[in-house]
């Protein structure tokens, strides 16, 4: 049978697979192993909104070598026949553990957990962390753009993203960090985001002149007209001849939408346009504008008074310009020793670079008013008193201390597979996106603001702190 | 019919689906149309090495909405029954003309042209600005860094690539770039790209101790091994370990690949090791080096002396990190008026902004040497003779200019499609990457430096830089 076109089973480093051949060739492939999806800090990022589980659960559920992989992976004449048997009757039976999309996440977090034979996990590593890294990143950035334009941005950046799937899952993840529509029909049929749209300089150039465009286009759009103004000169021309047609409209008893602003001084000229529409009997008409526009520069605008409504997010959104990547890792955290777990840890001269040794968990603590205080990572099965105080401290400035009284603990993993079972049921997009905005929200705007923001707690139990300690010594550190 | 997976036509901004529906309602959906793809002046890159087409063409063969396509557009309650018709029986029949994957293109060059009637090639602008523009950004990108690498780079990327298709096409694009592999397992199965890779952290802390670990990957590729060897310290226990690992396969006939270094200083950590690799009796081991490359730290190390026979780079090719998108445009240049083709010109305060107006190709001018010494943007039909001196001129500092004789004079225009039908076969991977290579030899080391490059001169033949004038005037420019 041929591989379906959209497979992703083959969509792995080749090092994943030369790694299996050498596990089986040293009996060890159903070595029981967990694995920690998480990133590191961001200069530009301190939190980050997760997504993507949903196109993780499809690249999992589909996992499986058809006929023409197996012959490709043969005709590269590195595996044995043994291991190219192996990946024929391959079927992921481990468990996953995640948090669910849409969550606030931070540096340092296992986010996503495989807890599985060590070739299936080493197999899926590659494409887990390009589905999760990307999406996330995205997100991550959506949130902070429609942050700094206080709900109201589209995304438009479709045609600069890194490829189609950059599209059609930024878009995606774009939603889920707040974005209220997508430029991207394809993205709105798959996803069920609302699309939105008008038309572009194109449109007003292929007529004889801007006055004639804007009335076929009001023509053609009497009750959703938006005008592109700045064709040829944004004040002189555009908002003139707009008032005209929205002139013309309001007598046909229509009501003109607004007005689009794509280049030049947004500041200066949404003023005077605000201006000219509200002396041409057109308060209501509303001004949207677009054009390199990321959270710095909304901020810049809106700090300058710009008279903006609406915000048109492109290339600087879709591939998150100042930080293209998320860095996220993926990386051993414990493996099967005479039957039992053993927690395994990467060193490095630098302390932030050293992992968090075992099979782990993340418990979010709120105050009484439901506002989060701070992540406490600990070994899966701790469970946390909330009936007692509470002291936390700074996984490295351990004299940093804090304890909480009256406070509320929510365990953020979920179970996506059991044995190999899918065990989740993804909630639709929408629901996605009101979770992330919830959750968002049970975060000061301190830890939020773009400028040298509050870092926000994550703490070690103090389990997972002796056991790392212990790790340290052992390993002469 | 349903929609194939992975058919893109539904991959377009809204506003091309409403300015289509705007065509129809004006009549004016087949008047001809012309629109330039090209890009503007990125800081960082002096030229692009143009990849993508063979994508772009398999799209626009594809182009057709499918039942489920227009149920949806449907649903959305914008377009007339007319405009829904006239998708449902959508095919392209218009002409593109572009220059071959794999050349060497300048800013404002138009690199692909569509010259077709407006409401088709108004449909085809975005999902064509995406795949140009991402696969001619990682293909840049990669040939500065394969130009720093001195041909020695490999694409590790997928990781943290936007999404699988920037994984899947930024290795095709790497690779016309000149990097020689992808750890990219399915880009290696649907290109035939080389593929290349080993084992990971993970492999080695998977075992009790490093030397163990290494002995068993050594047993399990003897023809074959390459060391990782800064899980724990470098040089007290990777290198050491790996040489050990070595002697053992060099007594039982096999001749060790050599290590990789994916951490610490590179510069002195390869010195040390190729020392020390020298001094145990394996001067032809290689040393490898990854993590967070780019052309500047390659060039850095390379000027450091760093004893680095291979690079492996990833996140920085893969996202082009400093300049995460190209920027590309496609703009509207000519419109059928009276039945004629009348040139259009998008005006800017900004004179780098407006656009060069009518049907267009380029020549490249060579010396006697085949070295390129300037390109001319000329009018679609004009010829040029190389038995006469040809004057040629700066395109806003006229009086810069410079006379040519005894030069050669080349089309880079191909014709792609015909009234709809492709007359053109695109070559295989290998044989676009060589003709990336040659094309990139016939410009001086001077246009293709890193810091501070020399300026390839892309001028205005006589008739275009008049009908240019004409157009400003005529617009009060």
């Amino acid at each position: 049978m041929k591989t379906p076109a959209r497979n992703l089973t083959l969509m792995t480093d080749l090092y994943q697979l030369t790694m299996i051949d050498a596990y089986i060739k040293s009996g060890k492939e159903n070595q029981l192993a967990v694995f920690d999806f998480f990133f590191r800090n961001k200069e530009e990022f301190n939190y980050a909104l997760f997504a993507g589980l949903e196109q993780a659960v499809t690249y999992i559920k589909n996992l499986k070598f058809f006929d023409d992989d197996i012959g490709y992976l043969k005709s590269l004449n590195l595996f044995s026949e043994k291991t190219l048997d192996y990946l024929k009757n391959f079927c992921f039976d481990g468990d996953i553990y995640s948090v669910p999309e849409g969550t606030v996440v931070f540096p340092g977090e296992p986010i996503l957990v495989v807890k599985a034979k060590i070739a299936q996990a080493q197999l899926v590593e590659t494409a887990l962390l390009n589905i999760l890294n990307h999406q996330t990143l995205i997100a991550t950035k959506a949130s902070r753009i429609v942050g700094a334009a206080r709900g109201k941005a589209m995304e438009f950046g479709l045609r600069r993203a890194q490829g189609p799937d950059a599209g059609i899952y930024g878009a995606r993840a774009a939603y889920i960090g707040g974005c209220f529509s997508t430029s991207n029909v394809l993205a709105g049929k798959l996803f069920g985001i609302p699309v939105s749209g008008t038309h572009a300089h194109s449109y007003i150039m292929s007529f004889p002149d801007e006055l004639t465009a804007f009335r076929a286009y009001a023509k053609a759009n009497p009750n959703s007209c938006l005008l592109l103004v700045d064709t040829y000169d944004t004040l002189r021309s555009g908002v003139k001849n707009a008032i005209t047609v929205f002139k013309e409209l309001k007598e046909q008893g229509y009501k003109p939408v607004g007005i689009r602003l794509d280049s030049g001084d947004l500041a200066y000229l949404s003023k005077v346009a605000r201006k000219m529409l509200d002396e041409a009997g057109f308060p209501d008409a509303i001004i949207c504008a677009s054009g390199d526009l990321d959270e710095y520069s909304i901020q810049s605008l809106m700090s300058q008074g710009a008279r903006i409504d609406l915000w048109g997010v492109g290339t600087r959104l879709i591939t998150s310009e100042k930080t293209p990547s998320l860095g996220g890792i993926y990386k051993l955290v414990a493996v099967e020793e005479d039957g039992r777990l053993a927690p395994k840890i990467k060193i490095s001269d630098n302390m932030v670079k050293i992992t968090n040794p075992g099979f782990k968990t993340i418990y979010r603590l709120y105050d009484k008013g439901d506002m989060a205080i701070a992540d406490l990572i600990c070994l899966h099965d701790e469970e946390i008193d909330t009936t007692k105080p509470l002291t936390i401290f700074h996984p490295i400035e351990t004299w940093k201390k804090m304890t909480l009284t009256d406070f509320k603990a929510k365990k953020l993993h979920l179970k996506i597979f059991d044995k190999g079972n899918l065990v989740y049921t993804s909630p639709a997009i929408q629901q996605i996106a009101e979770y992330a905005k919830e959750d968002l929200a049970t975060f000061w705007s301190e830890y939020k603001r773009i400028d040298n923001p509050h870092i926000y707690k994550v703490d070690l139990s103090d389990k997972l702190y002796n056991l790392k300690q212990k790790l340290l010594k052992a390993n002469g550190g």
